[in-house]
């Protein structure tokens, strides 16, 4: 589906609403914007029968909203209120870009990625600055022209409160739509879960829920496993179990070492962590418990 | 997505369209189902901004549609009537079980795995005949219970005339939904192709357009291509080149030999084509011009 | 890779061995081959560094054996000794059809794919019969010409150890190369894991070790997977944890509910089943430990 | 399969060859290893009965070799010699860096990509320059340390043989092992084809034969294919048809534009270009006419 629009005739607003599903839902709020005579390029609508909830994404041709997007805001909120009080909803602005910040660690493979995606403009974000507990990626992320923090993280587990006290900081001085630990090898304290909760996204290198945990290339080997996987998720406080944005697997044989498997599974990672991060930040993914809707 | 219903709880109604774009369209049509109180199950949408067309494609919950099919017929016309005289449209029952008929040659893996679906009521219609141009399937096809008949084909394609028009008859004699060249290996004269118009489904044993027409695993073999696949298209007079519904492909290797591909080969072809005839028998396929919207 | 010939100039002579490594081993087969003037039609090699294992796999164009397979077997037997008392080794005859029985239980879908392989001289086996601990894919089975019996097991599993008993009869009066477990939905007693060791093959319908158990496809859904698998392994006393023979995965989304996993599962359940159990009848696969080398 | 060594302990001699065909081929290379001892880490061999060569490709530890990669060259040939004047074959160090020379245009996703690679280490071959018919790349280029040579060319292609001869001159100043066309977007003439015979690569934004020439994406959208791929391929005289290294494909449906399919297309030419680069610097790669044998 459409990238990021190249310029002001493409310039989208995108609406998300998710809310308990019932009928006259879709009439009402495509009637809303027929009445203004908005015009919708890209429509999403799905009902889940198990959850009982309803689902949908429309991008409308900023060209045709006769208003600016703050009255639209007012306006949809009226109509948004008529489905209850648990509806969700968001309303982006394609012409105003949107924030990255990536917490990394030794591995350049998906940071490097996510800078040359950056570059070419196939990212729909800035990436506003990157912090590493290990200073090694510092050149890489400075050469594309990006701030590097360092912030080193003790051995003992215990002690770690600090170093993240000062991530969290760093973090959010930029505000940023996506927090993404671009392989950043350590596990976030509960509080920092739920503070970015719906914004941290992790890319875990197995077919989860497999090889949950360090060393999931080592698990697949000794399990003997003939496809390996990478999942992009959403970070919740228990482990690798937040709802899954995207997965992609790789075939393996048995001649192929843990070694091997660690090079392959790279190539699936950064693309699945791509696609997860991009349909994020276009507004294509809905959470409703551990699961996810995603209007690709 | 939804397969057939199981049971009458399950009954819809689906509705099909394709029609010039404009805004609104969704907002009319949604608002059409919300004043009767319609249940909409499932929804796709799309506006293609190359030609132009808008497609849409609802599945309603029969038990929330106060009136019958006929008026349902009835009342939608005068609606899809708004939306100028290129709007083609059709209105599906679930409760009634759709038809087809399958013209087969001598290999029989895509025709015993169609013949299995619907025994187990997977595929969403009843073979109500086979009929092939050699008698080597007639075994298979009497033992899962569908009528098999023979009609030869003489060798000079000249000649072929008459074998052609008595096909004609015992196929139309079941007005059927979907007439399936499960592996015929005869080309269709025009006049067929239009007869069958938009029902009569091919499986090509390539990923086309790559190696059109005869022995397309030996020309794959030649070409020495990495992947070899499988397309599942409308018939129409060009050879190979109708609208494409679906397509797959699987991994081979320089060890693989035509025999190989051909044995592999078979695993997508039957795939492929159940898929697509699946989903053109549920109403997901619209055609517009050489491209196909397929909302699966 | 090859199918099974399809004409006795086509027969073959296949070894396959497992040994510890050591320099050497591929110099001292190939010479002993090459000594009697043996034509090497298809050959695999592999060195574990992991396990010091060496695992070889070798097609022999039986034509070019100046003498019979007791006497090939006789003279590699003095070589293989010379690997050191751990090594295994067997040498199959393409001439000589192997067999296999089937255990079935309601579902036959994986049933109705074999049979149709093998009437097609896909499947490198005759199904020597099927097994059923429910009557209801008898006509099925004998519309493909296939003894079928109904054994069947009382509701309290502590009760069934008579009719696992009276299956093990049917099954061994068979002699057969491969007991299959087609979606036999029984956990087989740990003695007769034993008994059936490296031949018992079982499909799973999960992304093994991912969704061990019963109703995978629930926690498929529960978990919000954004891939579903499939995987064919030996049998062993732990459940679904045996040597993964193949794996294969098919994409699904938010819209697809646990009955559209069961109907596209199915795709891949029989295919890589029917992949497997060919690598194991061809004596592709050798088994070290938990995890398999596939010649494929 | 292993990439190239991390370190001394893991250095290889990499044996490559083809010859025509016959028995004890295998027993004679092995049996000459054997002989000095040398260890046999990975080996693949492959018979292809249609053309009636023969293909294998041996790593042997360098530590188990007792003399230097000169003397092993001259003894080898001796046995070389044994298998008739057609026979090719080449023994790589992987002690010994191979070189590459990137030529790009403006696109830069897969210049990055390698760029990339080369700096962590996955890329097997140091990227001596990179010429581009455009300046476009230079900063990302220099970026990484690399240096860019801006060679314009005129618009009318009947004056680019100047342009050309500069571009041959500052590759062949490296030597390079791989002149890698990295979305280069100009045609070859045909005596540089000839010249760089063999290691010239190219990597195509189709799954060829589908789609050759200019504006594969636009042809793809237009024909309606419901996959899109990449191929990587040796370049020849004939405009893409080259043999073919490696393929991959990616899945798209009726909602994606041209410029969806550029987008999503980059994936799939960024990882079959990296792919089919490593197996070609790694000696996997043996080309027999059209096709090629790779011992990935």
């Amino acid at each position: 589906m459409s990238a990021v629009p190249a310029d002001s005739d493409d310039r989208r607003y995108t609406l998300a609403l998710g809310c308990p599903d019932r009928p006259g839902i879709i009439a009402r709020i495509t009637s809303f914007i027929a009445e203004f005579g908005g015009s919708i390029v890209e429509a999403g609508y799905h009902s889940d029968p198990e959850s009982g909830w309803f689902f949908t994404r429309q991008a409308l041709a900023a060209a045709t909203v006769p208003f600016g997007l703050d009255e639209l805001r007012v306006r949809f909120a009226a109509v948004a209120r008529e489905f209850g009080p648990q509806t969700e909803w968001q309303l982006l602005d394609s012409a105003v870009r949107r924030r990255a910040v990536l917490l990394v660690s030794r591995d350049g493979h998906c940071l490097h990625d996510l800078l040359g995606r950056a570059v070419s403009g196939e990212l729909p974000a800035t990436i506003e600055a990157v912090i590493g507990n290990h200073p090694d990626l510092a050149a890489m992320t400075e050469a594309h022209g990006v701030k590097f923090h360092h912030v080193p993280f003790p051995k003992d587990p215990a002690e770690r409160g600090p170093a993240f006290a000062q991530v969290r900081e760093l973090v959010d001085a930029h505000e940023p739509d996506a927090v993404v630990l671009a392989r950043f090898m350590q596990v976030l304290p509960a509080e920092l879960c739920a503070h970015w909760a719906g914004r941290a996204i992790n890319i875990h290198h197995s077919f989860l829920p497999s090889f949950v945990g360090a060393r999931p290339y080592h698990q697949a080997f000794a399990r003997g496993v003939k496809l390996i996987g990478a999942t992009c998720h959403y970070v919740t406080a228990e482990l690798d179990a937040g709802p899954i944005i995207e997965q992609d697997v790789i075939r393996i044989d048995h001649g192929d070492t843990v070694r091997d498997m660690v090079r392959q599974g790279r190539d699936i990672e950064r693309v699945v962590l791509a696609r997860g991060l991009r349909w994020h930040l276009e507004g294509r993914v809905l959470v409703h418990g551990r699961r996810t809707v995603v209007f690709s």
